[in-house]
């Protein structure tokens, strides 16, 4: 066990290693059915979990709270967030989201316009996929207690069992395509914390990316999908990789990097592969329609920029060819370097 | 409209009227879609939504956020609530729950002995009712952003279309039927938070009340339901009366209230059918089906003290016979007394 104390500390919740260890001993020790009609449950740890609902169709659910300071930043807010972060963990199982389920805890003294603001924003985010926000909820807490805004959100999908594409089915020879640049959510909540002043170029990447995935679907054969979100492609790239008992061998060159968030990375020191994506997809494709799918994600509106940055090969390490002709082993980070980002 | 400031305060949360206009103007206000398939959507302000998948089959999703304090209460503790809470806004659809979503966001520090102790509530919860835990997201932030713990749960219950009570079906002529006794969710929390001592006796009636809702199903017809939480049974009733254009006439006497209850009511000048009741049920049934609907309840766990309280009138007001001998008016509380009692 990579912890040791009786209480909960901030690394358990940053989506590295510690926070799985946790998870697996505390919430699932104590969980005795994880799943229904033999649907992917808790245990698998995908994006979303399944119900199968009859021969045919499975029902795709998920959940996630959404505690990111700041609530407005470059590129995006709370509420955007809240339903993309949602929408889109259903997407990656490779079926389209229906509904959205919002739940919101606000702090006594909320501006009022700022919530307007941010349910402006979390509509026009389902309204990108056709999602409807069919049932929610509403507290007011003490602001000594909490210091501005939680937003849960659940979100459905409905789909045919056919369709579902896990996090785990990497083969080897798949191609590993990313959907469009790496970091940017991160380092743009990173900088705006900072005060960098790189607002007006650096962004967050927060989007809706089922449209990525549907063209990804119908050009080509994916075999595994993640959204790389808390812990960066660094965590969802091993996770996958693990899952499927293979390795993966990446090419920097490949990996796109936007020049502003290589420039905040350096001056943190943080590594733009452990620091989470809003936007973006990860998906292992078979080999032979790899350039077709690639072909269409960059037609889409969130995908102009995706590349093929590697392959899946024997072993159990993701190593990346580096720039200057060396190997670096690319590691799931042990703590998310940057917290609240989500 | 019954606010008018700025900024959001704690009445806006508190399950009365305020609540409700807020969510109307600011949430309502801005979503464009709300519904999926033409099923039960946010504008319906019903326990949960429903989606409908084909001509026969419908899911029914909803979702709260659980701030309850203290975490730890006579009778339940917040991971019990969290999975009954949500199990119930499923169940009084008429419809049997078949999955919890759970998401927690943790304080700092927060022991993990209790993390251990709510996860196994929850479970247990769960477990009644044969849901399964299937999906779930773990956050942990600074213990001076958030001063312990809350769990957000959606739930999914899969049945039939003509399955479905919604909260506005009540006719003329129907019997109101209530599952138990009233109040003793909030008056507990209440007499805890205030140290009267009552911890013995007084304790919450939180329970998962599938077992009850199936056995009225099974032998009668059920109108409209509803799982009378924040507001107590006062907003439960005008709530049904309201949607339907209907009254009700009430019988003081026949209104379950334990002598402990009654008790804390006294001391608190607290009315206990404007508290919250997180293990119980009303519905209106036809009457002819009422007497038989009566002993299945009462055969059930939790519905042991079930009564017919009253029944459905021509008009638009919810009138209560008194014990002496007069009438009472019953209206919806402006306010819940007890904040975060759920």
């Amino acid at each position: 066990m990579a912890y040791s104390d009786d209480k909960i500390n901030m690394v358990h919740g940053a989506g590295g290693e510690v926070m799985q260890d946790m998870i697996s001993d505390i919430v699932l020790g104590n969980i005795s059915k994880t799943s229904v009609n033999g649907g992917i449950g808790l245990e698998a740890l995908d994006d979303s979990a399944t119900i199968p609902i009859d021969d045919e169709h499975v029902i795709v659910t998920t959940i996630d709270s959404h505690t990111i300071q700041p609530l407005f930043f470059p590129g995006g807010d709370i509420g955007r967030i809240s339903a993309a972060g949602t929408l889109n963990d259903i997407s990656v199982m490779g079926v389209k989201p229906v509904s959205l389920s919002n739940a919101m805890v606000i702090s006594e003294g909320f501006e009022r316009s700022d919530l307007d603001t941010i349910m402006k924003s979390m509509n026009k985010a389902c309204e990108e996929v056709g999602a409807a926000i069919i049932t929610g909820d509403t507290k007011v807490i003490d602001s000594d207690k909490l210091d501005s805004m939680i937003i849960t959100t659940a979100g459905i999908g409905i789909g045919r069992k056919d369709e579902i594409v896990p996090d785990s089915g990497l083969e080897v020879g798949d191609k590993i395509i990313i959907s469009g640049s790496v970091g940017d959510h991160g380092m743009a909540i990173m900088s705006k914390r900072e005060g960098f002043g790189y607002e007006t170029e650096l962004k967050s990447d927060v989007a809706p990316i089922w449209s990525v995935v549907e063209a990804a679907k119908d050009n080509g054969t994916i075999t595994a999908m993640k959204d790389p979100t808390r812990g960066g492609i660094a965590n969802a790239l091993n996770e996958m990789a693990n899952k499927a008992s293979v390795g993966m061998l990446l090419d920097e060159e490949r990996i796109p990097v936007k020049p502003e968030v290589e420039a905040v990375s350096d001056m943190l020191g943080i590594d733009p592969f452990e620091v989470a994506n809003e936007g973006k997809v990860v998906m292992g494709v078979k080999a032979d329609t790899a350039e077709d799918v690639l072909q269409a994600i960059q037609k889409t509106k969130y995908g102009k920029d995706a590349q093929i940055i590697g392959e899946v090969v024997e072993g159990s390490q993701v190593i990346m060819e580096t720039v200057i002709g060396g190997e670096r082993l690319i590691e799931p980070p042990i703590a998310d370097p940057v917290p609240r980002v989500c």
